[in-house]
């Protein structure tokens, strides 16, 4: 049994790895060869805070994972992060905990940013090359690593909106020290109006982009839709979608970003598909340049364990020895 | 954060202060100040493993806890034990991570010994003495050794039933060895005949024991049903008990020993109580001498927070320092 400190998992990340380990998880998850059982969750409303447990298998992977996310709200007035979380691997085949990744969450925070880059690079356009970061939280800087990273071979250029000058002009600085320039705005419309990708990242509960401010053939990642009662895309912007896709229907149907257009019977269910399926063929992705694409990620337990692995793969490549049985 | 092993957690046990703590649990989970999520589950059909996932809080309570436990039925084939676990205890004031019992299924075990030997000491006849064990795995010898503890002012006598009669001799001289003496026996009929306590542990699925070995006054603590298609007793026992108890009335219905009964419409929902309840005065326990009584636990999250708290505070006390916060 080995156990990972957060340091410890952040020096073993490999974004080019991870990137593939995911996608093949979202391909496994959309042909049906996943365990994915329903979120547990516990609510502690005294204190504003809640807790997530994710956990499932991928048929013939050797581990499976139990993921604990919590995000209590009031904890930065205490000098303590919101989020935090450890992930668990046990073997498939003896049910031994053969791994405890102490990551604090940023697992869950560098899964999310791959998925993003993975739907992004896979539906927008092949000559996109302004993004627009929507947002000043992890999320931002999170998927603007990932994606300079999943489409390097493409000039990309950066711009970031937040609520938070100071913290927009924090994530800049820190991109600009990993080598990524990244612009900042305050002006959010006509940052959407001339975007050619937009990914938006925050806890937003009523819609921050109008259907108007968005032009023919944008491509859309919404992230920041986990809850029931959270969108940050106008409906009529969802309902006009050329092509929608989520990491996992019943999730986004339920309460992702497709949720409010759905409930309103703007879009059917029918009218939508999953990212797995577009990255495996079998689903239809971006048919015409002008398409409007809108991917909506809520978050799905194969990422977990497809990140889980490719850790303790590069712990066992890093010692020379295998830290866990990852033979299948 | 705070890590033990399981060495560190079998130093720290205090039987009495379980029992106490584990009886407080059960009544706040009666009288609705706990979370009780349904069980999250995991099947592994090609190797015949499984996984329960508890989760839950009990009003009030500093910690959460988060329990993962593991069967896989084919390890004892490659010398690993069937079951294994870990449980983590989380804050309920911030989320964060705040120990990690690394027990292997040892706390489960337990809490399920203390659980039996509340629910018998509080259903038996006051002059019970003859305790008959039936089935030889670690239950037999947890149930004997905390009920031990829990009537140690009674003079009871333990005789055990098991499939395999080295097993049942084993724990004889394990128990021997911590001044418990238990006779063995081949003669299941005998032995239930005889006794004023019957308790079952085994995974049977077909019922071990018919109504009319079982005499008037009899009580019977059953905890090896704990999932779809097992159960130990006769359903016309279960139907002919003039009180039933379970510690947590919907799963003994859906999978646990009254199941069985309930389905054939032999018992309704109420006439079935809850231990909590009981152990409370809000809810019958035996009323006559003559009363059969059963008491069905198919374990329940109260029991993991209750054992996980008494271990950290009883750590606490060995360091003299607190490993946890555990002030409400």
């Amino acid at each position: 049994m080995i156990i990972l400190s957060r340091s410890e998992i952040e020096a073993l990340v490999d974004l080019d790895t991870g990137l593939a380990a995911v996608e093949q998880a979202y391909i496994a998850a959309s042909q049906g060869r996943a365990t994915i059982p329903p979120v547990g969750y516990l609510a502690f409303p005294e204190v504003d805070g809640d807790c997530h447990i994710k956990y499932g298998h991928i048929s013939g992977d050797p581990l499976f994972v139990v993921k604990i996310a919590s995000g209590f709200y009031r904890n930065p007035s205490i000098g303590l992060s919101t989020s935090s979380g450890v992930m668990l691997a046990l073997s498939a085949t003896t049910g031994q905990l053969e791994a405890i990744l102490l990551d604090e969450g940023f697992l869950t925070d560098l899964r999310t940013g791959l998925g993003g880059a993975i739907a992004t690079r896979a539906l927008c356009r092949p000559d996109a090359r302004r993004v627009a970061i929507v947002g000043s939280g992890i999320q931002a800087s999170m998927q603007i690593r990932c994606l300079h990273r999943a489409m390097r071979e493409t000039s990309l250029t950066f711009t970031l909106w937040g609520r938070s000058e100071v913290k927009s002009a924090t994530i800049a600085q820190t991109l600009a020290g990993e080598g990524i320039p990244v612009e900042t705005t305050d002006n959010l419309e006509a940052l959407c109006r001339s975007a050619d990708i937009i990914i938006t990242t925050t806890p937003a509960r009523q819609p921050l982009i109008p259907s108007e401010w968005i032009a023919p053939g944008t491509h859309i990642t919404a992230v920041g839709a986990d809850a029931p009662g959270k969108h940050e895309l106008d409906t009529a912007l969802v309902a006009r979608a050329d092509i929608r896709i989520a990491d996992h229907l019943d999730q986004s149907l339920a309460h992702g970003e497709f949720s409010a257009a759905f409930d309103a019977g703007l879009i059917t269910r029918d009218s939508c598909s999953e990212l797995g399926g577009v990255l495996a063929g079998m689903a239809p992705g971006r048919k015409n340049r002008a398409d409007i694409t809108i991917a909506d990620l809520t978050g799905i337990v194969v990422q977990d364990i497809a990140i889980t692995r490719e850790i303790l793969d590069a712990a066992s490549k890093s010692l020379d020895k295998p830290v866990v049985d990852l033979s299948t």
